[in-house]
């Protein structure tokens, strides 16, 4: 055997405190080396619907069709809306960040007919903003709106307005890809009729996973679909049919994924879900105040802040990549800069799953204090 | 912290001798472990140029846009037809086996329109097939054929196909999801404007990263579209500008897949190519002698049989299920049934990349001579 020119991948221990992927907890790295079985071994399929039960937990419902999507949290946002959505479809996309947007370019690409109501970067929209735009576009039925901004940081209260939508006969779409795990999602109380989120922010597995909930109400309105869904691989009624009892061949899991991912819910579970959101909160109110202590000003109002994803305005004078580069490069952190509207303003800090540490959030305080 | 409900995961040592996955070699195992770092730190753009100019070795190709989807084979599929198709563009497929139906499924959800060209599961096209298809339909530019059918096992010639395409100004799209990595596959000397493969074959990696390709001609042709591909998450012109010196984030790179990916393509290039493909050759003539020793018939055509993937008849008056049952059960080895077609008419017997192994043909050969 001779050797490769191409060196073994040999990469620095990073601290990742940026907004995704997270730390993946080492229990979950442990899980993904174990070998393969094959995807419709009954040894696999017993790990699919343990990973089918803890995902309920995880997600609050009691949806079947709750599921894990073979791609990461960008496919899991595409099949919500690949499958709800036919051409000359009205929706209303609430726009507050970068991923409002990505909803909006998604639903374009499937044909809808897109409304879109935007506030501010960093801002939450208020149920009677909803209400007016709903009763200005009366063929909406659907409505997106993203529960955890990743980039903003902003945590959007998602319960009236499912009563309003609900009130109209039509369905919520809520992107939790930065609350999962971290931040109560109650997708059965709230009433999200599509739920969907990723794998590497709070539930600390890497990205290629991504969990998705369909309420039986929406499975409904796939089942009536005038045409099938415009994307194979995404298309719920296909998967549900490897998922379900029927295990009929579809794609191939993504075994090594699926093992990260039941590790991680695992966890999850043994953690308790309050004690994990607690966590999250308690550690985010630390560094709420350590930043606030180093005289910078945190860019959501409190009463909507993620504690998953915190954004702070980039001091004047800052040179905002080169403060980056030497967490980087002399302190091994990895934090994130803004995206869009809030590019070289503010700097985007997660704390999520395992990276939702006392530790991290005091090694990066201090590196802070040391750089500015 | 509490005790979990649900239990770790410990599964039986599968030798996987199915369709796919086939076994992930332990290095690659290894790899994935490995903790995570942003999909945008400096060191994994490193590991991406890498991974990329390994792949085009591997693929045997010089197209600056070569690189691994977010997702299983069928993604990469996915891809393939998405990118390169819009709503009304004539289309030929050719189907001899399970996956060309796949094909025409995915083809039509992107509106194109289909013509079909058939051959019995088991058997391949003739140039001539294919010439006087494209006669029939003049306006056809996009020919799709399955390189080596993980339903049949048969491996389909293309050199004289590509050019027979080529000089009436078409495109090439070949699946080589089960020949890549066990199967000489030549994307440029063939002329394979789109070839597309998956990890969970010949590569020895487990299912979650799929190599693709697209010739400067293809890519010509996706930036010349009225409309936007019709799927975000598989977009190849925001995906290769990730993959490409702009780096422009478009979703989270599967972090751990593409380190496994790495590490199998890096095996590769340390076996070598060509001695990689005579070990694959040699496994599968020594299957293929010793079933036929047992009195069994192979279902290919000895000239277009695929060594990485043999489909043999099942002898008169054997169960197939409980035969395959006992081998799992009893000898923790995985082969596959017959698909379409060919169900309950032959069992699929893979022999992929770290399944490729003399013992492993002697072990399902003394297993299948003690079972029948």
């Amino acid at each position: 055997m001779s050797v490769s020119p191409f060196p073994e991948i040999n990469v620095s221990p990073r601290i990742l405190l940026g907004p995704g992927p997270s730390m993946a907890d080492p229990r979950v790295l442990k899980a993904m080396s174990t070998p393969l079985i094959g995807h419709l071994d009954p040894e696999f399929l017993v790990l699919m619907n343990n990973m089918q039960a803890m995902l309920k937990q995880v997600m609050q419902t009691e949806n079947p069709i709750t599921l894990a999507i073979a791609g990461t949290g960008s496919a899991s946002m595409e099949a919500a809306f690949a499958n709800m959505l036919e051409p000359d479809d009205e929706i209303l996309i609430c726009i507050n960040g970068y991923f409002g947007h990505r909803m909006v370019d998604m639903a374009q690409r499937y044909g809808a007919v897109v409304h879109t109501l935007s506030v501010p970067w960093g801002e939450v929209f208020q149920p009677q903003q909803i209400e007016d735009a709903l009763r200005a576009h009366p063929n909406v039925r659907i409505v997106a709106v993203v529960h955890a901004e990743t980039s903003t940081g902003a945590r959007q209260p998602l319960d009236e307005i499912a009563q309003l939508i609900h009130a109209r006969d039509g369905y919520l779409i809520g992107d939790t890809v930065t609350s999962l795990g971290g931040v109560a999602v109650r997708v059965d109380e709230v009433g999200i009729d599509v739920c969907y989120s990723g794998g590497q922010k709070a539930l600390s597995c890497p990205p290629g996973a991504s969990p998705i909930t369909f309420s039986p109400r929406a499975i409904e309105r796939i089942k009536a679909r005038q045409n099938k869904v415009a994307n194979w691989y995404l298309d719920v009624t296909m998967i549900g049919s490897y998922w379900g009892s029927e295990r009929t061949y579809h794609h191939t899991a993504p075994i090594s994924m699926n093992y990260a991912l039941y590790e991680s819910l695992r966890l999850i579970l043994e953690e308790g879900l309050e004690n994990r959101w607690q966590r999250h909160r308690e550690n985010a109110q630390h560094l709420w105040a350590g930043l606030e202590s180093l005289g910078m000003t945190l860019h959501v109002h409190e009463d909507y802040r993620l504690p998953t994803l915190t954004t702070v305005r980039i001091p004047e004078g800052v040179d905002e990549l080169a403060v980056r580069k030497a967490l980087l490069n002399d302190y091994n952190i990895e934090i994130g800069g803004g995206l869009g509207e809030l590019k070289g303003k503010v700097w985007r800090i997660g704390l999520m799953g395992f990276s939702s540490r006392r530790e991290n959030v005091a090694l990066l305080l201090k590196a802070l204090q040391e750089l500015l």
